[in-house]
């Protein structure tokens, strides 16, 4: 019997989307206005999602509180309120798209979360554009 | 070709996380403030999917309708405005986290669903924390 | 130049609608299923709203990190997760509608905040169901 | 490494649910006060999601300006403050459930898509009445 | 003490934007895509607010469950799932704008509301485009 | 008659709160990590009311299909994609907080609406945290 469990959180960033190699022009024409070299930001919506069986003892498959604290430690104090191209290590090299920040957002919970229980990140760049990665 | 419907429904209740077994001690620090003996409550909300093939005559997989009668009729009726540890059976002794909440519903609804078709319940306990079951 | 800022918190609560004056009857009558003797709950949300001139060094009408700790001071170790008619003080001879948690809520924050602002609470009983009240 | 993104769209239009074989009462018996000859109406929310592997120099599955176009050509353009019944061809001889949109809707797209990437729609018909759909 | 309590409803129907004195072009001119002749529809969301001072033996402003019976009574009966120009007499003569639309509840509902009672009406046509009238 | 029309826009933007003649410590003492010299950003939510008389001829008290192009022309344009300390004039001297936010906001689009009637924005920084200002 496999449920899932789902906690939901947010934190707020600045980023721009360019592409090192290429010059100014040919970053805004594949990323428009994210690629405005001052920045913009976006309030991000993150909704983790972890399966595995419930505890019989307990009744959980994970206690939310501790899931809630993980995501606190992990996420929200590496990128809320920062700049994530020039604060957050892992973007240094990488494009911080919604798509990456999801992968490096599962990759920083993963190792956290019990072996054997499935992890799904979901992150909402704005409340009409959003992804999901489940590390597959 | 099978497609999703899905329903959405709400029920206020009131419960407490507890094991009989364990003292106010140990259930505190298990379930926090959630093991209060004197209850707390949530407004939960309800989404019921149901997977199949339409049906060529109406266009439905299953008319919206009758799950929102069979939702009233098994779910709110048996949970709604309830003290879900004293009043609801299925909880006498089963701790009732939104994870055993949700098992209790797709319990209550799978035998009402067509067979073939599929059933998943995911429950809101606040906007923050949900949980999803699809009786695998 | 008056502005208002606003700072939205939650709680869950049970809590039961009777008068202790009336027999069952009479309050099931009154309250309908609100009257279970056995409680029911809620996930309130609260909108708080403290409108003022801005201060023109900081461009604050009041600092909302300020705010956020006064809520949760003064509002939710008060009512979160607690039994409204049991174990809140305030509600030992009040009935709990959501009226009379906005007016309690009020009353609470009105001398924490500034003299010259006015205080108005929004208070969510389920997102149906919602009052507002401003001291007046 | 598979990702999907999400792009949320709307439409407005008008339809009515009824089978041209059956007389009134069988439509009402069937479909109750949607099969109302006189229309009505519903604000549709769409969630179209792509999901493949995200273009190594973009950091993109796809480009979200893009596909929020292709809905807009393709979807928007097609339906918005239509009636679907009289005015968009699918529906000549296919009732307007929200089952067969979102296989309409996902039919228009299917082969705008990139091959290999996969392809879902999410249709709310009303927040509490909604169907999805991959394909499968 | 004067509190206002809020409740929600929805309805669904159709409408068209246009004037009778007006040709094709001219009403097109003024109101675009939403004077198609075929009709197109909404997911209407209304908030009716009722202020007054709460009874001190119940505490009720006005009990909600009341106020849901009269809006069932007197908006939904009259106007979920109907075409608005066709099938509700006051648009007879009157174009069926969010404006004109929330004037004809608030004139529905003021006589039903005990005096001295203030109504407010608030219309979502939309998530995005809303009215709201208090009868002043 | 009078009626009030709304309209939602959103704009993602980067700021960050700092007095220039503060140092880092005392900008940090008040505005805490707002004041991260990398910046930060949110998705702002606009809501824009216009209150005044219906013309009789439409049934609009404002057209919102100019509403919206109003909104995209003065404040979309000027905002969106944007770091407000650094790219907009008005933030020059002035500390970007919500509350200034909308105090410039309003400013943009005063001039451009009907004499008579009224303007109120309310600007959302994040779901928790907005503010409201109507000029007076």
């Amino acid at each position: 019997m496999r449920i899932t469990v789902h906690r939901k959180a947010h934190f707020n960033a600045a980023h721009r989307l360019f592409r090192k190699e290429w010059d100014d022009d040919r970053n805004f024409e594949v990323f428009g206005k994210c690629s405005n070299p001052h920045y913009h930001g976006h309030n991000y919506e993150l909704i983790v999602s972890v399966t595995g069986e419930p505890d019989p003892k307990t009744g959980f498959v994970m206690d939310l509180k501790i899931l809630k604290e993980l995501i606190y430690a992990e996420v929200e104090e590496a990128l809320d309120h920062k700049n994530l191209n020039v604060e957050v290590p892992e973007f240094k090299d990488l494009i911080p798209t919604a798509e990456n920040i999801a992968v490096v957002i599962w990759n920083k919970l993963r190792n956290k979360i019990q072996d054997g229980h499935d992890l799904e990140v979901t992150l909402y760049e704005t409340p009409r554009n959003f992804v999901s990665y489940k590390g597959e």
